[in-house]
């Protein structure tokens, strides 16, 4: 069961709603943030008369409760929708919000020349790996802390904020000391120990989906970064595992309009993991958008072909000033499609 | 190797080409009618000097050699694109074709009732099945004859051109009688045998893509009806099967624009079945278009929830009245992609 | 509901129940041939009384009703199993019966030379493609009529029972005249049309696994030849579609002891195509019978490296005579083993 | 490049072999502990002369080149197989060793009592998960340190080693210090600061496979293992996400001889999770071994339907005693065959 206090219920509302609740001996979780006070109630059963109590009480808008193994996720909880912000960039509410950057940190002036070419084409948010998760030990693993300090120079100048991947829950400290916001990598996203170490910082949290993992399994992640109080999660979807080795995964848009459906959280799309193919990324970012994303996280590089990583995938600056170009159309024509999607 | 003639090539210039090929003991597939002349050559290694000589001929366009598998459908051998025309509807040209009904004919009424609806809202052919493939003995298969004489009927008073599915090569004559494209449904997309002998009616053909059917697979399976001769194919992507159960399919919308980089038949995508949610529907129709596609194929009904099969997943006409004019309005805003996408 | 008969029961008893359903307006499906008759009743919910007025009719064994989609597949109609037999072969019963020869019939001498391999080394059943499913059309495609004649004087010369797979409908006739057992392939698995003609032969059918079906889409096809009144059907595991490129398929052994519990009908499996590489073949096959498998399907080759099909998972004789000696010592060791499974 | 020294050779020969290499400019992988020496060789090219020259030194085994992608995980570094020691228990030698216990840590009372069954019962090892990783953060996580005791207590009253889980970094240490072997689970196969931190215990390392991770990667996280100069890792199949729910996973048992092919570590299977049904774990098990697998890991409980986590696949000690007495005989039995596998 969830309770949602309104927009406008006062602190000692939510107080009294806690207390009644913590009283009568359940666990809670609770979310604030970005929205209006929720209430995750769990640990046990709920007696009879219990939400109509509540909903009778100073400050509650309503009560929630459904058979989803997600609870503070789910849509009903905040049907408006979660908006999520990093600076001044906003997940969940406006167009869409396109990141873009290198794949790994190479170097200072690839960072530096990539952010600029972000920035003037339009972009909102620089990304880079500084650790990188490879599938070989003998493959480049990123710069590490030296890729971090690159990043947040890049920001100096550009005004972008950064968004770099988080490996391990020991590291968390240190990439949230330059990050303005902690992406969880596909292979990480049942890492439970990182989950709740990234979401017990003041962080908001990219939370991709893991490559062979289902809706309610992402959503589940989700929730263990909601239930240790941190509702600043954007979803990232960048493609599934299937039979066919044509690209390099499978770009799964059923998943945008329905994750809108079942949570509140926002949701972006990676077209350059979920194709892996160069002349695929802005045909399947327009796609996205259509489809409902909030947003687009994109590779790019100055010079693809020797990227040190994912080069084949990687896109130049002329073609992201063209989707960024395109995707803010698609945007404007479809802001009233709201209702056909959720 | 595949000899493309000129748009404005002579008769008597492509035989002059195949008659030096067979002279020579080529074993040829002749492609003609959506577009050039294209001539198709197998069966043994060919020599070097041969496609400098083709060339220099009379009436020949280009020399086009590649390696992969399929030969007459690689996009190389027409790289402006097939338009395959079904009455006066165009697939590969224009803005996109829409096409909707109901999954099966259920009864006259049913079907006259929604040929008009499709007709209103803007679709420009009606589908509907007369022999419907089922998982199970026991569920509905169609009401056979009777139902395509309701789709003629349909198409007699609306004018909209008929797609219907035919399900083995004994039928294809009597479906071919009625329908004006015959489809290839998922389950028969390896049928060879329904494959040729569908290939060698007068027809336009609709090739859906195997619901575990790789790329490379759907093109050969393209290259089949090619090589009888018959290259008004449009192929349809409509899911494909994955691990999670979320949505009944995963649409592959990756397939898209690669379908477009790699062969010159144009590709149109089925919401209804990449889907399975009626929910789904609408804004995987928009994002197909965005990614570049042709055309929709969308199941409508006049009561869903009554359905004889696939209620879940078909909308109502007022749904399609939207989906039609925000198709029209992406397709015209992205007009200019081409250049982007192959 | 299905009406199982004693094996003791006389025709009369079975006419008598058959005479009260048909008498009540039920449709019904009779299975007989490989065991105890089996009436299916569907159609219409069944009035709660009926079930015990059947139970005490002479000669009826017992009632079985369960929400299985497939109701004569099911196991409860024969727990004790179905026996098919070809020739004097019996799957189902003893030790597994083991099928070899080559992918295709590629000339008399091949096919001649490799039966007499397969009988020397206790192979039981012969295989052999004259028509062949190819992805290509550019891939051999059989002998056609030619090969059926080279497979029919090799079980003249052998006297090993023949078992070659049939394409489409229109060619089931001239493959039934031949063979002694039909194959419907991995692509043909949901071929209605075709799955009711091979049933409509006294044939029995060898139906394989489509390569991307679930488990109930695979005994439901079985349900549509079963509901023609065929029930000699052997099912065949061959592998299964997977995102790993490092076996041609995957060879699903859970679903050996799966179908043994939840069908009577027997099961086979077919390491050759289930791993796509020739040194798997052995130790796949030896796991195929632990599990459970009432027999084995394996591709030899007298030179595999120049066979004109699926060369990289054919065997030679040697191999099949040390998989042959492994196995029946496996199925004598286990054959103890039945309660643990079903 | 692999250089491997003779099972006889001394220190002196082998510091020689590095102090080469090291003077050359080389980055050396030292592979000690279950068997002859091993010096994996890379960081930059190698020259044409190196592998001669080194074959010359004393002490050389033989010196491996290949261009699979994990070096020192490859079969050709250790023909003979390594064979990895717990305790008394050997995998890669001798007959197939069964590691059993609950899924899950529950109570005191429960391990001890479990325990003393797989004693009974014949199994070697004790398994049981301290610290479960759970989809929903509402599921039991089980009991942590105080778990580890119970397991430790256990083992001291029944002489069985233990395996448990270890789910992060920073537990490593404590996990190590009561466990014989360190279970890395499949959502961590790709967790590399966690292979990292396992490698560098001296205990050996179970390495389950991802459940949607192909053969080359599960290689390349062993190798990341191996790297770090501990070559104790046994993998474990465990089963793979499939379209088919009609089993929790699909075990892959091609997994098991194509494991032996291609890298010289030990192999065991899990048919517990790999099947997520009581009534296929017997067969499976005894497919597994008669695919040639080195060991089982089964899930057995007290009581299964009593079970705080995956009850539906725990058998009880009555079915472990059967499955290792029939493992024993078809391990006896097949013990000839490693010729026909690897």
């Amino acid at each position: 069961m969830i309770v949602t206090m309104r927009p406008d219920a006062s602190e000692d509302e939510a107080d009294d709603v806690i207390a009644l609740l913590r009283g009568d001996g359940y666990e809670l979780h609770l979310i604030r943030g970005a929205g209006p006070v929720a209430i995750g109630v769990n640990g046990r059963p709920v007696g009879a008369e219990l939400p109509t109590l509540l909903c009778d009480m100073p400050g509650v808008s309503h009560v929630h409760q459904d058979k989803k193994p997600y609870k503070l996720a789910t849509r009903g909880v905040r049907p408006e929708g979660t908006v999520v912000r990093v600076g001044d960039v906003e997940f969940g509410s406006g167009l869409p919000a396109i990141i873009a950057g290198p794949c790994a940190v190479e170097s200072r002036d690839q960072v530096l020349r990539t952010a600029e070419q972000v920035r003037v084409a339009g972009g909102v948010m620089l990304r880079g790996g500084a650790f990188k998760p490879r599938s070989s030990p003998y493959s480049f693993q990123g710069l590490g802390e030296e890729g971090l300090e690159i990043l947040a120079e890049a920001r100096a100048i550009t005004g972008l904020p950064v968004v770099t991947e988080v490996l391990e829950p020991e590291q968390v400290d240190l990439v949230a000391s330059y990050a303005d916001m902690l992406q969880i990598g596909s292979r990480n996203m049942m890492n439970v120990p990182l989950l709740r170490r990234a979401a017990a910082t003041d962080k908001p949290v990219l939370l991709k989906r893991g490559f062979a993992a289902t809706i309610e399994e992402w959503l589940l992640s989700a929730e263990y970064i909601l239930a240790e109080g941190n509702d600043n999660v954007v979803l990232c979807e960048r493609g599934i595992r299937s039979f066919d080795a044509a690209t390099r995964f499978t770009l799964d848009l059923n998943a945008v309009p329905l994750i809108r459906e079942l949570t509140h959280l926002p949701i972006i799309v990676d077209p350059s993991h979920g194709t892996g193919r160069r002349e695929l990324v802005a045909p399947m970012s327009l796609a996205a958008v259509a489809a409902g994303a909030h947003g687009l996280i994109v590779e790019i590089h100055h010079d693809p072909d020797a990227a040190l990583c994912d080069g084949p995938q990687s896109i130049t600056a002329d073609v992201l000033t063209e989707i960024v170009s395109r995707v803010g159309a698609i945007g404007t024509l479809l802001s009233p499609i709201e209702p056909l999607i959720a």
